[in-house]
């Protein structure tokens, strides 16, 4: 019996968390939790899986929470959630949270030993040389949840790494894969949440249709594979029903298939290195499907992808500066302060506009952070 | 240094696998080789590789090279054959030799502890019981050369067999993929010959055209990776590009990939568990290629894989009434005495014609195949 603690609860990845934790209740427990403000998805978590432990974000629901159900423990705020992410009886982190909150409990449940399975991109994308230097230390594994990474992780298991040449990104080419640029001057935050694949959340969804997304994970692949950008490509292939690629130097390519279901990875970071049945998942059918497509990623169509590019080979500060500009440039056009193509202007004013410092400490990582969100939001 | 005994150096896979030699002249070394009659080019490769052993099929070819190469030793036969392949110094068996004859010299091999790589179908679709029994007691590695079984290998490392849903073979289609059964009455031995993506053999063309390959290969990938024929199927897939599949329990899918190119599997087969470069190999470019097709195979179409599922499920000498018969047959329409369609019509004949015999000894095998031959011989 697996103990899991799950940060994020409450979002895409954390619920189908709880789906494959229902589904097995023989293999896995839910041992404790995070959430940030969706108390009522909350209470409906604790009545069904009886965490042990539960981080809330605000300290009023803390006490509606702890008055609601007196068995259980619950705490609040950046040391709640690093107490669910260290809760002593879990074997297991999921960290599923969204954003750069998820960087600190990550490093501190490495500290503890913690295996941790990783759905929180931005604690690779800014910290990915502390994390991996502290999972090296406290020998940790980090498992990947994304599909892509998980693709490239399976593809390598027996492998030796020495051996790789390259890993080839997959990417859908979200919402407007099939729109040229000037079509995409007056697309409407709606149009821009339609992903013709994968169903997630809304940031997630613009940064599928911006690329930033698929930016975000060539910077993770480089830290969780330990390649360098030269070795790390993405190819456009509208199905998503081959996750990603790994070639080796003998030209052999190995790829990971299936349906688009998050499930799978999520289960298979929780079963790793085994795997274990899951019956509700749907079976991929090739002959049903007829084709597969393929095409050449273009640099200047999706800009994000090349300033992800050029910050990861920046390194330093930079990839910090390039999530946190995104990250208030994608809110800035959900809410409809900025057309879609201005998520990718500002993300390039950001940019411009920082020297990068390397080898940046994490109190550096959240300073720059902040400054960052500070300077996008001037700009609006 | 890998010393390596070849039985087959002059056939198709026999001359790829010198070809990975030659690349790489501090990795590989040809200690021994058998051929059949082509004394030619055995001349030519000897003068190169310069191996140590060297078994010819016929007493005066024998005397003829050893005449000219006074420094090699030789020998001959079905005696010479086992010679080579139980060679001392070598430390792997490349198995690429053509037809049943291959069978003794694996089991010799196995007998006396060599790793095998085996490129001869013969050996696992008559005698798999045998081979795999001797295999596990002498606890030697079976190394796969096919192209399909190679995927599926590569795909094994560091999967629990356990976890396998089914293994999914793929096939181009052969020469005829795309003709109705009535197209097929009157086609000729040229276009039989004309294989869309691969370059083999003869034989093996025609195997592909009839499907019959593709069954020979369910029944040894039944072997190899002990799995029951409901856990196999086989996929049309015209590109060859994929070279097969495995599909897990948890509905994920790792594929093998690359241009269709014997010498990636040959040199995987050679290197494993590693890996090394091969510089003149052709890297995989999808975005070119732009699609994948993918297509259910139908088995009334394809009789033969049909034949080769139904004598593989019968078991005991029945894969070897289908193989020898298929050889018969395959040999009078290459010589233009029976047509296309007739290959599976004799098959068929023969494989009614046979009551099978349960674990049978390699002396009943070789019996069987022997009054097989006679039989199909006899309804031409």
């Amino acid at each position: 019996m697996k103990k899991i603690s799950l940060l994020g609860a409450t979002g895409s990845i954390g619920i189908q968390t709880l789906d494959i934790i229902r589904e097995h209740p023989g293999e896995f427990i839910l041992s404790a939790m995070s959430i940030g403000k969706n108390i009522e998805l909350a209470r409906k978590i604790i009545g069904e899986f009886q965490p042990e432990l539960v981080s809330v974000q605000n300290h009023s629901d803390f006490h509606t929470l702890k008055a609601e159900f007196p068995h259980t423990n619950f705490t609040y705020g950046d040391e709640g959630i690093i107490e669910a992410a260290t809760f002593e009886k879990a074997d297991i982190l999921v960290n599923a949270v969204l954003g750069s909150v998820g960087l600190n409990p990550t490093l501190q449940a490495i500290e503890v030993g913690k295996t941790i399975a990783i759905a929180n991109k931005e604690t690779l994308v800014t910290a990915g040389h502390l994390v991996m230097e502290a999972a090296r230390k406290n020998n940790v594994s980090l498992l990947p949840v994304d599909s892509e990474h998980s693709a490239i992780f399976q593809c390598l298991q027996g492998e030796n790494e020495k051996n790789i040449e390259r890993l080839i990104l997959t990417a859908s080419g979200g919402s407007f894969r099939d729109r040229s640029r000037s079509e995409l001057e007056q697309v409407t935050v709606e149009e821009a949440l339609h992903h013709p694949n994968w169903s997630m959340g809304a940031k997630i969804t613009i940064d599928s249709a911006t690329m930033m997304n698929k930016g975000l994970e060539v910077i993770e692949a480089h830290w969780l594979f330990d390649l360098p950008y030269n070795k790390i490509d993405v190819l456009l292939h509208k199905e998503s029903i081959i996750h990603s690629m790994v070639e080796f130097h003998d030209t052999s390519i190995k790829a990971q298939l299936g349906t688009p279901d998050m499930r799978v990875p999520i289960q298979y970071a929780l079963t790793y290195p085994d795997r274990i049945p899951l019956p509700s998942g749907n079976r991929l059918n090739l002959a049903q499907l007829g084709q597969l497509h393929f095409q050449e990623m273009d640099l200047n169509r999706f800009r994000c992808l090349k300033f992800a590019y050029e910050a990861g080979r920046a390194g330093g500060t930079m990839p910090t500066v390039l999530n946190a500009a995104n990250e208030i440039a994608v809110a800035a056009f959900l809410e409809g302060r900025v057309t879609f193509l201005q998520i990718e202007d500002l993300v390039e004013k950001a940019l411009d506009n920082h020297r990068t410092i390397e080898y940046p400490s994490l109190s550096t990582i959240q300073e720059v952070d902040k400054e960052t969100r500070q300077y996008v939001q001037s700009l609006l």
